[in-house]
């Protein structure tokens, strides 16, 4: 690759880390909401703008893609990388949504671990994202991705620890059901931010 | 493009257009069978018949791929489409076992909007794949998977409704882990009808 | 492909039986707890080891994919392989992981005979994916592919009537609650066979 990247093409980076910085701003948002417990209109309705925001760029990815004859790497893993990224605010913001519906105002120290877990993860994302813009560099986006699985196994244990007190004692079924739920689409997201490391190093793969 | 589709790759469109006719069907007897309640032994050997076609059809989309050279797009993206039309119907179908299994035999308001939305976006799916014969004007198709996405969210939204309200006075547990389910899975169904408006429009782009 | 395969490519189909045997020894020795109830540190433990040991199989397929020119076949279909099969490992573990969170220590016949139907498709897919070592044979693979399809089709069945059984009577809400993601679980073992499955029989599909 010794030619030089068009205008045109570096847009896909910046978008891409438009994309991922939403997505850490989301964490950083839910974060503040699980220490606080006020998963309330507003802190959801700044949560939904988040996730706006994430939808509009994710279709100028598309829109881009479509008005592009050259693209930094294969079309579907853009729109793969779009997608998945996306998803990232979306699971965040279903959790908020989720907090709210089922009326769990207290803070739970659980959730606040996920919270900074999701964060760490949010950040490594968009390290590894940027990272493609100098992709003859794998080695450093490698470790972010490394870094990214790492989360990923933290937040398996951070749910089997939260499911487990859960069902302690004489557990209340319907708090089981809320409180499961959340912590399985905490760690869905966690999941999601593997995907999304899985793609940068499919695309890697691909250059190799 | 300015050559001509041979008969065998229009087999493709005929079978994809078999596929989407098909969940279309499988759509109205869901709203039918909803509407009265009636999920009894009738109702779902006849959902397990639309079931069964659409597998059919499915692994002669397969069948055709592996004796066919020339093919109208990209052969994973023809076996994807394959794949996820015949999950639409799938998980219908899956929604109609399990209303018999949890003997839930009161027409229900709240999945009765769910069927009729995704009637709504099961035609819609119809429209957008049946577009891919002329990929040369891609606007039309594009509307269709943008109201694809649109009836997704307004599934995010009835979901959200319809559990709320479950959880709502003193809930019976049994009765919530039952119903949370079928609004799960009928929202799971939507967003299969998006993830085949995503491979629609993965078409278009690569065709971009 | 009248060319002789290269050593570095043989390795692929290698790691990839490497994998396939660590499933078939997960869901051997997964069949042996379920059978004796004993979901323990130790039982527990030993799962673990394989889900490593799969886990450092899948990430040499990655390194070799990183450092190979030339590949068997698609470098992005050698990466979803080799992912896919880690899934089956990693649920397979999860169950155990759960059985033992959720302290269900009896001996149970819907969860043995998941376990028997479990073992019958990773012996299956590990044929499956021998198999692409010969690809011009393609009709014996497509049998095993056919034979994990169906196995999926039987593990269905297994939830439904598992399912079923759990809401007769006077349901425990907490059991149900536990049981019934525990039976989800082990179709979803076996819904990811029929993955990897559609993997291969795509890996066919382009050589068609």
């Amino acid at each position: 690759m010794a030619f030089t990247l068009m205008p045109k093409e570096m847009k896909f980076f910046d978008l891409f880390d438009q994309q991922a910085s939403n997505a850490v701003e989301a964490s950083v948002l839910f974060k503040e909401l699980a220490q606080s417990g006020k998963f309330d209109d507003d802190g959801v309705r700044r949560m939904r703008e988040l996730e706006h925001e994430g939808d509009t760029t994710t279709h100028e990815v598309i829109d881009t893609l479509n008005r592009t004859f050259v693209t930094p790497f294969d079309r579907e893993d853009i729109h793969a990388l779009a997608c998945e990224l996306d998803d990232v605010v979306d699971l965040i913001h279903s959790i908020a949504t989720r907090m709210r519906l089922y009326r769990l105002s207290e803070p739970d120290p659980d959730l606040i671990q996920f919270a900074e877990v999701i964060e760490q993860s949010a950040r490594a994302v968009a390290k590894a994202v940027n990272g493609l813009r100098e992709i003859k560099r794998p080695r450093r986006i490698l470790d972010y991705c490394i870094e990214i699985n790492r989360l990923e196994n933290v937040g398996d244990q951070l749910r089997e620890a939260a499911i487990g007190k859960l069902f302690d004692g004489t557990p209340d079924p319907i708090a089981v059901i809320k409180r499961k739920e959340i912590y399985e689409v905490a760690e869905t997201t966690l999941d999601k931010c593997e995907d999304v490391a899985n793609i940068v190093e499919s695309i890697l793969v691909k250059q190799g």
